[in-house]
């Protein structure tokens, strides 16, 4: 795996997690004054990290992230914004003390994600900020080590990477990302940081950004609870005299890099579910618009009949198609049409003859399920991966 | 239980159910013709019963209701709205054969419950029309008859009755209710018949059940997929020469009567959801309008991570207070406050502290669960129903 130039990375154990030598303190680190964009949870209970990172994004002179595990620092108030704040000035006064390069607290975001309503840990917090300041580096073993450091319940770590050529030029984007667990002990949070040595102006992260994120992460579930402290992050080189911002057109072929790799990271997380059998994707095309497709997936990926189905291996194509209807949008019901797994189920508004035994092995069989559904015949299209229910 | 006047039950076994002996094919007729009143589901995948059922309702001029168990003939094209007519036509005619009076087919409404996706075996339903026809009663019998024939997955009969009094003259109200089965091998749908002997216009009768319906069956959820069956009707005298409709001040006591046992029914369908251990009871004021609070105590309702709280006895008020916050309607977090069976948990958008063992044992010694949240300080307030959830 190449990294991304420009960028240090730190994952250490101060023990706010229970479990002995588990990493729960991390940094990403710009050498330089960098470009970070962001995609934030919309639910308005949300933790103090996220109404402090927020306001910073999109920016192009910041430093980078801190990060903590075991502790979500949400539902914690006046004093859990002093210490999500805290947080930032600790990682500043850290780097500035290992680099001798001044920095500042609101050049830094912060994420934090484990359980809700307990107030943070400060003391292990701080040693932990300035453990991971001292271990900075820019090895593939830093960039797991931070990996490992954001997960909470995840079976997996869950990282990916890309490079491209811009102008004869290799570029690196890594990314990592964890989250969420389907009824675990705790809250569950998404967190996704991508890094790239794209030279990017914050305008244009932002919108790349947000775009990669409608096709991907917006397009996943488990449990369907919204989480307090959700964030996605790309981080990039700010365009300077030395890196002039790309053109549009190598920003196009950045984009589709960048939603591919976020794809493959949000498939992650349903992927490692709690109990999760199955990887759920979810198609629906012929609607009036994308946004109507995209409510129609995942009302149908919302199901716990169509989950506990799936994971029973039962080709239950009438509570599929029944969760089509009720998605608040229209659809035209003698134009409904099912496929699972490649096998036709229902057309024309009616079921047709399968052969149930070879339907429900093909759902044993495989992790991944696929379910497509046309629902009319309209542009609209969107896909929604979730994962399935034992019972 | 006291009947009301003027109407027949009855319930037979014809064999669309597997189990021998279990009643699967329903009538409920009046002597006279008489209004009904209906609320249907809003799923745009409906069945042929409820297409059919919806354009009849409210009427004046109407005779009966016939129902079959076992079969939901949905999906299932224009077989089954053919099979749904025919129906119809089976009751009319069986129920004229018996009575010696003329009865046309449009005078009946339908409904089944069942296996989705598979057409009605019309031998067996046109014998045990005819056979419930030969068997229509005025008894207590013929009531819990007509009430077993409805059920499906159903653990426990659900029936309800009422009495009052207008102008020194005194009414019955009997109601029967079916659903929905958690997780069941069948699709849930929940059905609810209420016959009374109060007269009532057609526009009446129909206002007064979306009146009660908005504060009782559209007040529940088990798993939250929305059936495309429902169906929930009021059937009363039409009034005539004989019996004038009631007045103002009679029809608002009415009305809450009304509505009093139809909460009684609703609440029976969380309470016999398939696996459920407690009946949890969501109570959300504060918000700027009832329609908010309905939206914020039916997304806590559907979160799968507070129904497995409960399920577990765990008093995670972090899952209740973030769940109320992404329903999509504005609430005052720094005014959220949670009580869980009375214990106070949250308050001023801040946890408190609290007796966790004391609150756990509570949930796990009733199988009521009483959630009580603020989330501001308008007037709106409202009230949904669920099970909880195992895992």
């Amino acid at each position: 795996m190449k990294l991304p130039l420009g960028f240090q990375f730190a994952g250490v154990s101060t023990g706010i997690k229970s479990k002995p030598g588990a990493r729960d303190v991390a940094l990403v680190v710009s050498d330089q004054p960098c470009t970070i964009a962001g995609v934030f949870t919309t639910n308005q209970v949300v933790a103090s990290p996220v109404v402090i990172s927020r306001t910073r994004c999109p920016g192009q002179n910041l430093r980078g992230i801190v990060i903590n595990s075991g502790n979500a620092n949400a539902c914690t108030g006046d004093q859990g914004y002093a210490d999500a704040q805290q947080m930032c000035s600790l990682a500043a006064e850290a780097v500035e003390k290992q680099s001798g390069v001044s920095v500042s607290a609101d050049q830094f975001l912060v994420m934090s994600t484990g359980i809700i309503g307990h107030h943070l840990p400060m003391n292990k917090i701080e040693k932990g900020i300035y453990s991971a300041a001292e271990n900075l580096c820019r090895s593939e073993d830093g960039f797991m080590a931070t990996s490992d450091a954001i997960m909470t319940t995840d079976l997996t770590r869950k990282i990916g990477h890309r490079s491209m050529i811009i102008s004869g030029k290799e570029f690196a984007m890594v990314a990592m990302a964890k989250g969420a667990g389907m009824i675990g002990p705790k809250m569950a949070t998404m967190l996704g940081i991508i890094v790239c040595d794209v030279p990017l102006t914050s305008e244009q992260a932002q919108v790349m950004l947000q775009y990669a994120a409608d096709r991907s992460f917006n397009c996943i579930s488990v449990e369907g609870h919204m989480s307090t402290n959700d964030s996605l992050v790309l981080m990039s080189p700010a365009p300077d005299s030395h890196s002039s911002p790309i053109d549009s057109n190598d920003l196009m072929r950045f984009r589709d890099v960048l939603t591919e790799l976020c794809i493959e990271l949000a498939k992650m997380i349903p992927d490692d579910g709690e109990g999760a059998t199955h990887l759920m994707e979810i198609e629906v095309s012929g609607s009036s618009s994308d946004e109507d497709a995209t409510a129609i997936a995942k009302n149908v990926a919302m199901s716990n009949l169509v989950k506990t189905a799936i994971f029973g291996g039962d080709p239950n194509w009438g509570r599929i198609v029944s969760a089509t209807g009720y998605a608040g949008v229209p659809i035209v019901t003698n134009a409904l049409a099912l496929s699972l797994n490649g096998y036709d189920l229902f057309a024309g508004g009616q079921p047709l003859k399968f052969d149930a035994k070879a339907v429900s092995r093909s759902i044993r069989e495989n992790r991944n399920t696929l379910i497509k559904l046309t629902v009319g015949d309209g542009d609209g299209r969107a896909t929604h991966w979730t994962s399935d229910l034992g019972c």
